[in-house]
Order: structure tokens, then C-alpha cells, then sequence
């Protein structure tokens, strides 16, 4: 198929560009005789829509989303699911002085290459703000995962130099940053701050957990759960790197040392990150996604336009300084995509299959 | 579709297990009045075959491929090409031991509670014997990229704590390590045999680079080329992380430093790896991925049989103590299926494209 | 994927109810550069619009289709077309008679057994509404075909008992039938109408060509030019039965008689329809397609409900007494999509292909 | 994806030229636990063997099928199952008088202007001999759905102008027919020794029949049970058309006739062949298809060469003077393999449905 869909029997398709009349999806393949209301969606939405702090974009959107088929009588029915979401913030700007440029670090010049045009208004189609349309077709995954007793939750492990260890999922929920320690919020916003100072902006490191999995889940040799997550996770913008588990860190391991250990207690370790040979152990599956700086910056960059000259190329706008701020919502969509792609294709083949053998955590 | 099959429009799908009568492939999508012969083919299987130095698995199969069809007078005919790898050493040993038993670390655990029932001879399914026929198909693919101009080619970046530095191509095809600096052969040698003598193994990490790539390669939003290329990769037994161009290091870049400024000369850096937005840019395309320390060591390890009770495990056979050594090639060959899927993709729907703006490398 | 996709690299993704807010689609893998606009699409659309005649429902519905991405300064961009239309004719009628009832040849039983529920208003998914978005779509394809000198036609060959020979293509656009033969109207003007008093439905046979194809569109084995066509075909609401050129009569002919001979000049008759060995062999593309009579009518018919107790149903509501006198801008739109997607697919596997010999007609 | 594969969730996929040194398949999401083996595929691949009658090619085939993987200790593991067969009877002939001729009817002029060259030998890829990998395939989906309770039989119901009732499932197995009136063997027999006196060829009604079918199967609106039925039917090597139940006789049919009226004891009648909007009814699934004459023929027919000069073609060799003689297991596998994989694409979105209204037949 073309790249505007994803998944292989839980499926996403989207469309819109940044400063387009609106953004869409449709999510074909959703199990009927789910409770699915446009609320349920919103929420996540809420939680990366731009503007709610001053670290971020302060373009406003209400990113309110209609949900025009599938859902019928509070339930859905098992048909495709049509969701909307139209942009209201679109500012007729001046883009003469950019829709020949190449902004540095952006798509421009590969989408011209690859196209021979592009729609250069605020990024087109290669804008972060088709995450939207992942965001909400996300949660609706979500809410049947969770039917199912299985939890998506993320949050943000590093901003720029600031590593930052897990606390607690309450603390993630009570800042704008995602930050599982409320003690460090305070360092992360005077971050901030003096990178707005600095007109400069930096990367982070983001860590999606799902909690509540059963055994099973991934396809081998090449659909494995880790290998289809690692897709998910990458095509997300600005992310330049994807770690399972103990990721670059088992290269240095001895085997000794990573082999996770099974007791009747249970795993005496999870260095694997809930994934063995590619398909789900019922161990947390645990990813860690690397989010590049931001390409937008006021401070001034050396490129070429359509013809080859060079120009110099001052990015103004509005962004986010960090675009791995918002960044959790998307990459816990994500899990949650592939997870529910690979529940429903473990189902159709295994449906039949009962085991003995005790499920270990 | 299932997950034996690699790509949309070059397809590969694989069968085979460690220890049955034979692996294949059939490799579709190819275009028609490509030269190929098995010699194509066995080059690169002759690099990853295993026993070719006393630091991979004693494990003696010649992994002769044969051409069953697609191939006529010497080149492709555009129909499906049938490859097959007939298994000559599968020595018949007492399984009884490990039938009933999960290794750590092993897919054995979760094959069993997704399939109720496993081949548990050497692994079955789960085994890395499985890469070969990725290699073969791997090979088709970069002898239709060298007839484009693009090359793919690997090497060994780190071998547990031991960090490489890249020195010349020429190096890596000179040592049973695939190491790109002849100085650090006697180290890793040094460090390899005292692993042994410790019965225990140690992770990898690989780097891959394609050049000559056109711009243009990749398909916005999900099937991006870093996506797809992450897919491929993690899908590798054993591969934990995928970094594209500077990956993790990327999180405490600032943008000022990270985004890659060009000139009518050519980029000034490739902070990016030759991915942007997606879609390659024509800079050399750069990915490493780490690899997990071999599961299979002699040094006793606790776990579960499928009754769960407790048992005490000790793999014995011959195994690779460091799995990373043989991958280079076979993270070759999912870079080159990568890259042939997403060449055929961009021409279908961009042919008719014609772009003024000369490509900057 | 899931089943409201269609195509492979053209590909389109539909969702909507016939009496929910709005029918949508995606339309993937779109050639840029395309010159599109709204009424390009409209104009397909208002060919299949209801109440245009005394002949097809009254339901009252503008079909306006909006185009929401992809297209930019009136030009495809490459990138997904959303496409939307609201639904603005839905009676607030009570359905408390039929929510319960299974309506005799509608798929109220199969979809309630598949689902475990449904919307029943007006058929929901299932009501031949969803053609619409077919048809918008299938006008993207004619439009980039037309550019490449094909054209994709259709008419109304049969209307129960009727037989129709084509006489001119002027002839179908000036009648409500899709009629090739203008003196032939009266006949079936006053046929429909008895067919009113009536009280009851009949079938149509509908026959769409392709004309100006080049030779090669089609995959061997199984995504054959004519499979694949006949999928697209048979995919129609109440169409039950498909035919390549001579199709059943074919099962009569003899060898001798069915070969299509060539001759430099040309071959020398199109028994086949224009695809060999599933190939386009450059003759028009002729395909013939049987719908069944609507299954909605006045006269009372025996069905159960969902206790499995008898009940008389009697179809109330607004109807086409044939279904088959709008389908023919239905059937052109899936023979469209259907050579869209293999001319894509063509052009990726074989783009180098250079052929001396000389295409006949 | 490109031509060579079946299905979605159950996958086939083959390769093999009529001349090449084997035929070959991968069948992909096979359910676990299934008893196999060779002799459960080669009692289907015996009733497609040719040379069993005189009334059939004389080419001599063991068709001897190999499971190379998937299958450990009797029964399927769930991962992909490798299938291979050597072709033996390959005569070394000389090909040169008809490698640069085009056969009228045969896919050769259309293969070479796809591919711009092709195995000419008795037709490469595009020689019905690949069917056999289809046969065996089918097989293994046949042996699930009977373990499911439902069966998927066929017959031959006309032979050229010979119209065959139904009488018995007995009789199709006891002629070289597949007829299932013994009464008309004779007939069918002095019309086929005429036909080869008359060194020509002549064509085949072959239907096909599913019964045991639970409601449900097929995914609107494109992925229709039926759709995808055609699609399987129609890439048989010289299917011309394909009817569901009553077929093009519906369009000559009244609504009040058509419809399949229901009552608490099950359907009065079955003219939709047991599809109702694209889903199982759990009626019989009925399908015809139309077969045409073979094309190989003695007698010599005008053509061009590749330089597009006349040429006179006579075709010799080993040839069926009806090819749908041979064509019943052919399309007993594809009603088969498109019923496994809907039945897996089912149960994958539907699992939990429950359904009280009672299951008609």
C-alpha cells in the first residue's frame, strides 16, 4: 500500500497538511460492541495539543475531533471509522520568502526532490501536525487495550543534557513536560527558558511503557512486535532512534548478565523488555525513542534554494523549542497501535490454542 | 499479510527451521533483465556462513543456494524467484532434555504461549539460521542497487566494551570480525578468546551505510525510509536499538548544531544519517543497531519447565558467542530490501517528476 | 489490511453510513502534479446522484464532495486526498419497525450475525450509499488515466428481459439509463414504469470498456489485470456476476473460433477482452457485470427477527426499483481505480523496459 | 505487494515456470496444531495430475509435493510451511521456432511487452502447470475448514455445449470428468475423441460448492466474501467469468422472485449462492466460472513475430483439448484458500461477538 496507512488488520489511514481545511483519518478493523465516544478521544488530544504551556507552540488549536462513522448508539459497530478534526488556527501569512527555501533539517528540500512540488505552508504534509490524527486513533486502541486490562502509558526520560528517573505515573500527569519527578520540573522549565533565551532548541528522550500484555504477541520472522514498534515508533517526526528493553546498552552486556531468569515467582529481571524472539513475554514491554532538536530556529542557517543558490533562512513562526514535549501522547498512540494490530492478528491464528504452562510477570 | 514476508512491492517471504530439511525464499517484485546468477547470490552467504573462524559456531553448513526460477538465460524475467538452501548438518541429538524446558533469554517461552507447541530443535523457527535465506534475497537486492550506482556496506562499530573507529572498507573485508581497523584485530581476537575460556557471550553494535541513494526514497507518513529501515533491522534476532544518523546522541544536540546547513557545494554535515522527514536525502544513509549478547552459554542459568517448576538450564551445542560478529552482512542485506522496496515504491508513483534543483551530496 | 480499502498503490479507503453525518475517503498514492479540482469530481458524482429521474430513489441528496488535502494551487501534491460528503437528506423516520427484522436479500442477517449488531437505518454500511465515495474517487483515477490517453466507459446492456446493442456513446449520456441506443428509451421508460405498478424490482447487466491501455497492466499470478477487475467489479452492492470479454459464452466456443489472431495490421477480433494470460494486451478492456433486482420492495415478504420468530416484512422507504440504472458510473469508477493501481505497480517492477515490437490494436 | 501471493491472513505464495526445475509455495498463517502431511496434499494434487485419461495432456508428472517446514511431529507449528515440487518430465526440445512468435490467445505477446522477455518454454510462468502449487496449498486450508465442518466441493457443469445436472457427489469422483452425472460420461467422452479428431479445442462451466459455512465470513465493502471469491476464481488460467448463485440469470429476475425469503425453519430458496452484502449467509456458497478453450491447438493460426512480421503458428506438443476438465481441484482450492482466509480475518475483529438469533441453512 502507499504510506498513509498503518497497521495490517487494526488500520489507520490519515491525510491533511498543517495549513489545510483539516485533518482525517479512518480506523478500519476495530472490534464491534465498543463504548467509544468523541470524549474518549479528546483526551488524549488535549494532552498534546499545542499552546497549554509556554514551552510549546503557542499556535492555538481546540484539535476537536468529530467521529463520523463506525460508532453507532454509543457502541462501535464494526465498520471503518471516520474522525475529523478541522484546522481553525490557519494565519494567512506571507510565505513568498520561503516557498523557495529549504529550511535546514526540515523535508523541504527531500518533498522536493521526491515530488517536484510541495505545499510549503508550515510544513505541508510533513508537519508534526499530522500526529493529531495518530493521537486519535491512538486512543481508541487505548480504550480497547484497557477493556483488556492492558495500560500504554509515557513519559519524558530526558530533556537535552537532563536525565530524568522514573518516580511515579501521577507525577507524569501534573506537569507540561511529562516528567515522572515533580522535583525536577523546576529545573526543566529554567532549561527552557534560557534555551528561548538562546533562540536555540535541543532533543529528548521519551519511554513508553505497556503494562498488562499476554504472552504471545508478534509475528515472526519479520512482523515481530519489537520490529513493527520500532516502525511505529520511528515514523513518528524528529525521532532518530528506538531502543527495546536494554537497547544499546546490551552491547556492552555479557550474556550472563542480560538473560532475564525465570522462577514460578515469575522474571527475575527484564532486560529484554517484555519481548523474546520478537514476540511479547507478558513482561512490561518497554521502548525508548530519541527525538532530534527542533529544525525551527530564529537563529539564522546557511542553505540553497530551488535553483541552487544559497540563501540564509530564518525560521519564524511559531514552535515548539522542544518537540519531544508533546511528543509522549504520540509515542504512547503508537505502542498502542501496534499493540492492537498484534492482538487482533495473534487472535486470528491462535484463537484455538490453550496452554498449560502459568503466565510469569 | 503474515509476518514471513518483507516489503510491499519487493517482497521477500522465508521458511525454514534451524533443523528441518531445508530454508527458501521467493523473492518477488524483481525487475525483469537482471544479470543474477547463484554465484551472486553465495558471495554474500559465503560471508555470513558460519564455522569460518574459530570465533562463530563450529556449526559446518556450506549454505549452497539454488535459483529454482525467475531467472532465465542468465537474468530475471520479472516473475517470482525461488531460492532454496537445503539443511546438510543437523545432527541428531538427544532434544529430550530441553524439549519441556524454556532457555532464558531464548523465544522458547513465548513460542510456546503463542503457538501451544514449538520445534524445539535448535531453536525451530526462532532460530538466526533463518538470516541466510535474508541474505540471499539481501543479495538480489544490492545487485540491482550496484547497477544504480548505490552501494551498501557494513561493519563492526563495537564488540562489548571495545569501541571501533572506521577506518577503510578495505579493512573489514579483511577479518573474520568485519572490523574496519586492521590495528584492533588482536584485541577483539584477545578479547574473544578470554570470553570463551569465561563460557559466556557479549552484545555488538553493527553500522550500515547505503551511497549514491537518490533523493526522494521513502513515503511520508508511516512508511518513511527510517521507519521501514528501523523494521527491517530490529527485526534481526537479537537486535535491541536502531539509531539513524546520530540517534540517541541526537536528544542532547541543540538544533543549531544538529540540523545539517547546506550549500550549492553540498551539506556541511550529516548529523541526519541521510534521512529528512522521511525521505532520503541523498547523503550517505547511516544506521547502527545494537545487539544483545548470545542467549545460548554454558554457564548454567534458572528458569521454568512447561509444567512450571522450577529447572536449571544449561545450553549446550555450538553456539556463537557473540552473535554481533556474523550480523554485519545480514543488517546489509535488510538495508539493501529496504532500499530496493522503497526505490520501486517512489518510481511508481514519481516517474513523471523532473526536478531543476541540482542534489547535493 | 482490513476490507474498506481498495488497491494496492492507488489505493482508496472509504468510511460512512447512509444515515450518518458524512461518507468519507482516502485516496493514496496519487501521481503530484495532477490538475484537480472539486468539480472534476462532481462531475462522476452527479451522474450517480439519486432522484435525477421518476426511474431511481427521490432521496434528495446534493452529493457535494469537498477535497480537504492533497491538493495544492490546484495541482496533487503527492501526498493522501481527503475527501468528504455530507449526508443532508437523513429522515428522522422510526425504525423501531425493522431494527429488529431481517429484510429478505439485504445483509441485516449477515451483518448482524458478523457483528452482533448494526445500524439499521437505511442499511448503514451495507446500503449502496457507499458507492458514492467510489465513485469521487474513481474520478481521481479518470482524470490521471484521460492524461495518459485512456478512457473508461460504461453502459446499461441489459434492464431485465431487454437486451440492448450498443449503438454510440453520445447516445448513453442523454438518458437516464446509460442507454448506448437512443430509440430503445421508450421501451424501457415504459417498462419501469409498469415495473412501479408493479410494485416490485428487476436486475440490469452494465458492461464498462477501457479503451487506448497500453500492453503489460496486470500481475501474474493471482493479481491478474481481469482478477483483480473482477474483485473490484463484484465488490459493487448486488452485483453477482462478472465477465472478461466473451466471458460465458466462451464456455461454448471452440479454439479455433476464440483465438484472437494478430496480424501486423492488428488482431483480427476480442473474444478475449483484451487481456491475455491476465495482461493488458492493449485491445479495449471489456468487462460485463449482472446486478440483481433491489431488494427492497413494497410486497410483503416472510423473514424471522432477531428472536427467530416469523415476521412479514414490508420494505417501506425510498428506493431504485433497479439498482442497476445508477451503477454504471459505479462500475466505470472500480475498472478506473482497478487500472490506476496496476499502471503504478507496472511502471515500479518495469519502468526499464524497452520493446521493439510495434503494439497492435 | 506484488502478484505472486494469496490472502491476506492466510497466504499463499508461489513460484515455477512450466520448464524450470521446480514448483514451489510458502503458505503463510496457517493455525497451529493441524494435523499434515504429504499424503493430505498429494491426494488433491492426483486429482489435478495430468496424463490420468487420454482425455488430458500426456505429460507425465508424479507431482510428488515436499513439506520442507512448518510442520514438527505431525502437526503445523504456526510458522510458514515451505512446499516444493520437482518438475521431472521437462523434454529438452527445441523451442526456436516459436521463441520469437507470439501464440494467438496465449499470454506471450502480452508477458513480452510487460517484461520485454520471457521463458518460452511450454509458456514459463504463465503455463497452468503453476496451478498444481495453488492445488497444494488448497489442501491445506481444505483440511482445517473440514476440521470446521465445512466442505468445499466441485464439478464440472457444462462441457462445451453439454449442459450436466447435479445428481450426486459420488459420480464426480468416479470419472475422469469431474461429472456429476454418470449417465452422461459417454457423451462427454465420444464429444471429447471428436474434438481431437477435430484437432481443436473447446471450453467449461466448472461449480463449485462450500457448505458448513458459519454467517459472518466476508469484510464490507470492498473485501466482500464474494469479491474476494471472484478475484481467487478469476486468476485460473483461462477463466473468462464467474457467477455467485444465480449469476447473470438474476438480471433477468424480479425482486419478489430473487430474494431469499426466510421462515424459523431455515431459507425457502438460495438464488444469492449464499452471500448476502458480501458476508456468509451459512447458506451453500455456490460460485460458476467460465473456462475457455484452450489455446493450444494444432491447427495453424496467423500471429507476428517480435519484429512484428506475419507469421503462421501451429502449436505442438502435449496439450489439454479442454482445460477445464482438469479445472476442478483448481477451483476448489481458491473457493478454499479464500474461505481459510476469511475465517481468520473473522475471528480476528469478531472473537467476542455472541450472537442469540438462531443459524438458518
Amino acid at each position: 500500500m502507499s504510506g498513509n496507512t498503518f497497521g495490517k488488520l487494526f488500520t489507520v489511514t490519515t491525510f491533511g497538511e498543517s495549513h489545510g481545511p483539516a485533518l482525517g483519518a479512518i480506523v478500519d478493523g476495530c472490534p464491534p460492541g465498543l463504548p467509544l465516544s468523541e470524549a474518549d478521544l479528546q483526551r488524549d488530544l488535549d494532552r498534546r495539543r499545542p499552546g497549554t504551556s509556554r514551552h510549546t507552540t503557542q499556535r492555538r488549536e481546540p484539535d476537536r475531533v468529530r467521529i463520523l462513522s463506525g460508532v453507532f448508539e454509543g457502541v462501535t459497530t464494526g465498520t471503518s471509522i471516520g474522525l475529523l478534526i478541522e484546522n481553525t488556527d490557519q494565519r494567512s501569512k506571507d510565505y513568498s520568502n520561503i516557498k523557495d527555501q529549504f529550511r535546514p533539517a526540515h523535508a523541504d528540500y527531500s518533498y522536493h526532490h521526491k515530488y517536484g512540488r510541495r505545499d510549503y505552508r508550515g510544513g505541508g504534509r510533513s508537519s508534526a501536525r499530522e500526529t493529531a490524527m495518530r493521537v486519535a486513533a491512538g486512543a481508541i486502541a487505548k480504550q480497547y487495550l484497557a477493556a483488556q486490562g492492558i495500560s500504554v502509558r509515557g513519559y519524558m526520560s530526558q530533556l537535552g543534557p537532563i536525565t530524568i528517573d522514573f518516580k511515579s505515573w501521577e507525577a507524569v500527569a501534573e506537569n507540561a513536560f511529562f516528567c515522572p519527578d515533580p522535583e525536577r520540573v523546576p529545573e526543566l522549565e529554567a532549561y527552557m527558558d534560557q534555551l528561548r533565551r538562546d533562540q536555540d532548541s535541543v532533543g529528548a528522550k521519551i519511554s513508553v511503557v505497556a503494562e498488562g500484555l499476554p504472552p504471545g504477541l508478534g509475528e515472526p520472522v519479520f512482523d515481530r512486535l519489537d520490529a513493527e514498534l520500532a516502525h511505529g515508533l520511528m515514523s513518528i517526526n524528529a525521532v532518530k532512534g528506538v531502543e527495546i528493553g536494554d537497547g544499546f546498552a546490551a552491547v556492552s552486556q555479557r550474556g550472563s548478565e542480560h538473560r532475564d531468569e525465570m522462577t514460578p515467582e515469575g522474571f527475575l529481571s527484564n532486560h529484554a523488555g517484555g519481548v523474546l524472539g520478537g514476540i511479547s513475554s507478558g513482561q512490561p514491554l518497554i521502548a525508548h525513542l530519541a527525538l532530534k532538536p527542533t529544525s525551527s530556529i530564529t537563529t539564522p542557517g546557511r542553505s540553497i534554494d530551488v535553483h541552487g543558490d544559497p540563501v540564509e533562512v530564518v525560521t519564524k513562526g511559531r514552535h515548539d523549542p522542544c518537540v519531544g514535549i508533546r511528543a509522549t501522547p504520540i509515542a504512547e498512540a503508537m505502542m498502542a497501535l501496534t499493540l492492537m494490530d498484534h492482538l487482533l492478528r495473534h487472535r486470528a491464528q491462535n484463537a484455538e490454542v490453550r496452554v498449560e504452562t502459568p503466565v510469569l510477570r
